[in-house]
């Protein structure tokens, strides 16, 4: 049996990127060799964040995590991983909309490059309910949002905000 | 960077194995070094057919598969996975409401065994409408399951259903 | 252009036959030349009543409708469709989880047959909630169920209630 | 403004009440003057528990809470919670597949008896994934079931599964 | 035992209201002392009409409903909540779509404010399809949307479209 | 038995029409007499094609079948479905998120339209994952899209992206 080198990557928009995010790739990272966070640009969604602050915020989160990578991409993310020979996508499954989503995204990618796997996790319960979106809007409202990201996104929202 | 060696396992009642499961494993031991197929003995779920005749379908079904291998278990799953060493759980994602019983099911194993991941694939999109118990039913029905599964499955079914 | 004759075939084990089903029926009837409610014998299912008795129900229930006709079958669905020179199978969704299990058996039943198509129609809201088996159970427990079946079902229930 | 006495029905079959039904007594009495738990006898379902069993286990998971009272009922449920002045069903959901059921069943309530509301309650994210089934499964095959029920219903389950 | 006062917040955007929210409003006015609509400002969503429209509209609406209050809010709703020494967030739950948002804000809302309870009510199952969006979209094509909305919200829907 | 002559209406916004769209309207054509595809205006949806450029692609891909005419419309949809004397409304079913909307138009359009019946149908499977939105993201990042689009919508989404 030999032993195969796997390299997973995350994708995503990380506008910001939350302790529910953060949990999956610590989770990753022991099962993989390697796992690269996957920052999209997608100016067609208009991140409330820019790229760069986006990557700042991932990689002062994941400092601590030691097989993993944050880059940005602005192609097709199947280009993106054959680039970096990864062969499994990761995807984080919170609910049943995003399942709807995520499986439509899933066959598009197999049609497109077959070799390419989409691999879910589901997130540990007490981060289910987060998303960048609910943490912005609270954020903007003046909420506390210490329990959902890390310190450093805090500093970047409420100077945001302000 | 050392490289992890990831052995998966891929529980199930398997009531008979079709070309969904089959795909499935094709797709995951190209991923990770080892691939257990673990048969569920399943007494309570009142299986149609006999452990071993699931195993063996399995068997058959799976012999093109290099780094494959078909257990039986009638233990807690997260007992069997330790016992061989592996960190990986894998199922399939059907439909929706697949993924609610899969969730929770995630979820209690990750409380009983927290170093231990589930992952979720999902099936290539000409399988996902197979289901072991809609296979059975067409079999006693007089339907023509070919389409569906193993031909070594097909005649036991059909050895089954006379 | 010339004008097609469309016969549609609604099956299903009707264990009762509720005001849900009816109303189906009749929408379904004044879009389709002919509309034949297939009754499955359903053994596997255990159902509550006789499939004579399920087919007297739905006979009565329907009776004020012209181009319906009760038929039962026990054959695969897709068999029984040709045999009526039908191309359409009509399919009540009330429901997400009955939309899983119809989606699953719509794409086996395309795979047997590529000619037939499954149509799926939704309740009018007043019914969406009425099932069977909760009509049954409420029955049971002594509760007024004419609300949701016809008379004649109501009738039935009681006796078998007693 | 009259200040209203609100009494709330907690129904189910409880084989074995869980943690997660616990939360949600809990934190229903904290807003109603009354929880009535309602343990439906449901020799349909065919429990594992006997009815005085799961009463017993409830009232021994319930003990610390004041305004809690631990009932059987063998009715249609709308009867009991009128004889029991009360106005309120309460239902925990846990997921989409609990809600289409659940949506059922309160709208056939809802017909049955116009004047009583079911309210939904959320479970705490730590008992998502709890259910009284699966909990039996893995208490059958020798797992820890500690984090899920209380002491005695662990006890319980422990001297049924020897 | 002592008699607890309860005040309800049903908080959303009411842009505008229907007769499904002024349904599930008359409902909760029956179980709970006091309840609380309250409007949210909300100008991320770019509402149709103005703060002051909606809330002129809401109250228009729910004049008849003796313990109800209509108020607007720019906080976090769980201050909003707090202010207003009330315990319970009312939501209405129409779909399944709308489960899985209103999930995560539970779940989110408990993370701050653990004293404060979500419940849900579903809608009566004639409101069951209507939404503020499908209401405002039906008008400006031209639509009678008198099933649907108040008389008053119906003449503010037709002055704006004009 | 007096045959009906029945004209189906599928509406959308078919922004562009892709394969999944054709292969529904091919299936309907053959139960059908007549199949019109009404191409939604929409402005408030930000089209990214014309309304004359999405009529010109989907009569291109819709070339080859007889009864299928293409309009587009700018009222309300069932104004439309009279006005042509149809009787059916057609939709296709994606996905579960997809049926919670299709649900409540549905129930929208019966209330305004009694008479009309929303008739919905599933995709082959090789298609259950296309969208119109997907497509454009794909072909925005320079990927191939020959999979999922007729030729000449191909060619106008490269024109476009350039």
């Amino acid at each position: 049996m030999t032993t195969k080198t796997t390299t997973a990557v995350y994708p995503g928009t990380f506008d910001p990127i939350t302790n529910g995010h953060t949990d999956l790739v610590e989770r990753a990272a022991r099962l993989f060799d390697k796992v690269i966070v996957a920052v999209a640009e997608n100016p067609a969604k208009k991140p409330a964040f820019s790229l760069d602050e986006r990557l700042d915020m991932a990689r002062e989160a994941l400092a601590g995590i030691n097989n993993v990578q944050v880059c940005s991409f602005d192609t097709l993310l199947v280009d993106f991983v054959k680039k970096h020979n990864a062969r499994v996508i990761l995807r984080g499954l919170r609910a049943v909309s995003d399942f709807e989503y995520e499986f439509q995204l899933a066959g598009m990618n197999r049609r497109l490059e077959s070799e390419i796997e989409t691999l879910f996790l589901t997130p540990a319960e007490q981060y289910s309910y987060i998303s960048s979106s609910l943490v912005r809007e609270i954020a903007a409202l003046g909420g506390d949002i210490s329990p959902f990201v890390h310190d450093s996104v805090k500093a970047a929202l409420n100077r945001r905000m302000r």
